[in-house]
């Protein structure tokens, strides 16, 4: 490949405008120039050329991350996947499908359903975000509880190395033992160790119906216990379980007019499930589902439980969790936390915090919500600059040593590396360091994201 | 620790017996001195030690591997997690047990059920191997189809590197993206990396009852499309597809005479299927299959389908399939491959192997079976020394370039080292071997295994 021209198209650091240098966050991000290749051959020359000059790079797709994570800053090149957009192949037998990384979600997602499949992964940007973003930072969504994060359904993956090396395992099955399984390596390193130029994914059957529920409860506890209760019932037929606060739900229904509370406001938490229907026999399984509810409800005390009965019904239910981007939008300065907490802990930890921002000012807004099925939390607190050391240092202090996370989705990118730094002892940064310095020796790929080392070198 | 004599217990190389150096291929192995340290501290403390020595080390769980792996060689020393026997905690409302790296993957098993939950993984030596070398295998077993591999039901792990660093990430969350998922790269690396101290186990809800079905059919596309539609009318429900090839069925039931063949020997191939029932209304759920599997047979032109309508019924069926170990001593010498194929391929490869054993030797006993609903098909074949090569040859060559793998869950260890070597590609290994150079740059824990790098270095 001499000329590239052909198979890459450049554009200048003046005219790549903010949509190549900002993420959905925009706190970060420079002026840089881009370079979109038109096949993985392609992506995989301009690194090797980038590499011998020595110029940093960061891959790109969709930039929607909240991290950081794709924005460039000065010196570096844009690599943007946003040319890659073939599905390559769909193998139904073996329930696989072969993308470019710059394939979004949606169209993945819309391409297993014409093959009577389903990819289930999903998140509130599958318009916008790309298979080979969803890799990089094991994007996970609302159906973890039972298909696991965007890794579980990874099989095979294409990525180059900062030197230009390919390495394509574009495996097809489950099981595969042979040699470590370098995929792992990079799923979820937010390109600072390989770019994704190809992936086989994971299809599951299709569910004949996906049915909503809304269940109103009064106390924390109360939640918990139903999630241990749909989990008994459902089995693996239980794929979502969000919760929203009152300090969420009541917000998007009464302040910004969006969706319809089921329960009128009565309900301290709104819980929706999602339970996926494989029966030919659509009223059996009804019978089934409704049977299973009116235990649950008696058992926890609660007759506020609601099934809907329509996709409409459903996309109403569904409108006001999804409405967490305008929530936060209204919230002006805001610090978001996306914290993982075992469920046994959650109670604890939510009354350490509250009564922590209490502390430090009782006029802190707080909006709480999550995918509670595992563990899952978001958390904004609306706050201007001098709080924020002190509620992070609260939050994080909270979850410190408990076997929860800091980050349980977001990734870390830039804007979480100095809280990674200080949640995680010493050894286990200097580990990562060590294979980010294995497979990334001149430090080539997104320099100084989830790990200084700069700071590592100069010890 | 000053004194470590109380901590651990040591054995001479001469008074340990073969039960410290024979995994159970018994193809590899030499007397060598065993620590066995009693504590999870005693074991970093042991490995501190002999890594300031530069003393190589293996670590050994229940050793019923069947690669080699945990066998030691002259010069190394075994270090044997099999006084690390405490399940340290079960967290019922998060779903989760802290175990230390020896216990047995039944008595996991066992502990999870009395709090009335589940742990998925299942295989045949479940009464001796660990979780530590189940966790360093990544063991597959009879329901990955729907619980994955042991990596899907690890969310902490605790390791100790070879220079006695103490990594702990003991999460019991699903969802942790803070920085690299370090467990990832241990998990599957067969000790060449890290010894498993302890691990958090994800449960899961403990089905209400499991259906065993035994369904006949004449062709390998009968069986291939009643993976489909088994898969699309029970989704999750499925949990197990393992599939008999008449070479095996009818060994173990005719000549071995154990079990009994549900179709007297009607039936080309045997499949059984494990359905999970979680509804409360059995009679409901058992329509359900039953409907489910009408419609089945129909569309296969099958009529023989089973359904065990009492445990020892099911035990019947399922001892036909766990008598794989008995129908391996029968042959003699043999060879085992434990492959992957994208199913999709199936046929075609399995027509390539079968004339293949043809031209080489007409007379070559083969043995099919396997976890078909992952691909992974298990195949024996009878030979004396002359013909491993030719074979080999031939399988490994029939299943290059089709996405799937030449070791589904069995590993490497030194018993197909080589053969990882040929199959995959030098970039490959090379990034394999980086990683290996930067957690273990002595080559202590288990050189040899895996991967050459004796011959790295050398280049």
């Amino acid at each position: 490949m001499a000329d590239l021209s052909e198979d890459v198209s450049l554009i200048g650091s003046s005219e790549a405008g903010p949509r190549y240098w900002r993420d959905w966050n925009d706190d970060y991000g420079a002026p840089a120039p881009v370079a979109r290749p038109r096949t993985p051959a392609a992506l995989v020359e301009v690194v090797r050329r980038l590499s011998k000059l020595h110029i940093p790079m960061v891959a790109q797709g969709g930039m929607s991350g909240l991290a950081g994570g794709g924005a460039p800053e000065a010196g570096e090149v844009v690599v943007s996947t946003e040319l890659l957009r073939q599905i390559e192949d769909v193998d139904v037998f073996s329930g696989t499908m072969t993308v470019q990384s710059g394939v979004t979600l949606q169209a993945v997602q819309e391409e297993a359903e014409r093959h009577g499949l389903f990819y289930p992964v999903d998140l509130g940007s599958r318009g916008s975000c790309t298979l080979g973003g969803n890799i990089a930072s094991n994007a996970g969504g609302n159906r973890v509880l039972q298909y696991g994060m965007t890794r579980a359904s990874i099989l095979g993956l294409e990525v180059v190395l900062p030197d230009g090396t390919l390495i394509s395992r574009l495996s097809q099955v489950v099981k595969d033992n042979a040699g470590y399984d370098l995929k792992h390596i990079f799923i979820g390193s937010e390109g600072t160790l390989g770019i994704v130029t190809r992936a086989v994914l994971r299809l599951q059957p299709l569910p004949r119906e996906r049915v909503t529920v809304a269940l109103g409860c009064a106390r924390l506890e109360q939640v918990l216990k139903a999630l241990v209760a749909a989990r008994r019932s459902f089995g693996p037929a239980l794929t979502s379980f969000e919760v929203m606060w009152r300090d969420f739900h009541s917000f998007v229904t009464r302040e910004l007019g969006i969706g319809r509370d089921p329960f009128n406001g009565d309900a301290e938490f709104v819980v929706i499930l999602e339970i996926s229907c494989f029966d030919s026999d659509a009223d059996r399984d009804r019978a089934r589902i409704e049977d299973a509810l009116a235990h649950m409800s008696e058992d926890l005390g609660t007759d506020q439980v609601v099934i809907a009965q329509s996709l409409k019904d459903a996309a109403e239910i569904w409108r006001i969790r999804d409405a967490s981007g305008e929530v936060a939008r209204m919230l002006g300065e805001y610090l978001s936390f996306d914290i993982s907490i075992p469920t046994s802990r959650l109670t604890h930890v939510l009354g350490v915090i509250e009564a922590g921002l209490q502390d430090i000012d009782p006029g802190l807004r707080k909006v709480t919500y999550g995918h509670l099925g595992d563990g899952n939390l978001h958390l904004l607190v609306a706050c201007t600059a001098e709080f924020i050391e002190p509620v992070e240092r609260l939050v994080y202090g909270a979850i410190a040593g408990i076997g929860g996370s800091i980050s349980a989705e977001h990734g870390i990118g830039l804007s979480r590396r100095t809280a990674l730094a200080s949640a995680l002892p010493r050894a286990e940064i200097e580990a990562m360091r060590r294979i980010k310095a294995a497979l990334d020796p001149n430090n080539l790929f997104s320099p100084g994201r989830v790990l200084d080392m700069a700071r590592a070198l100069s010890h």
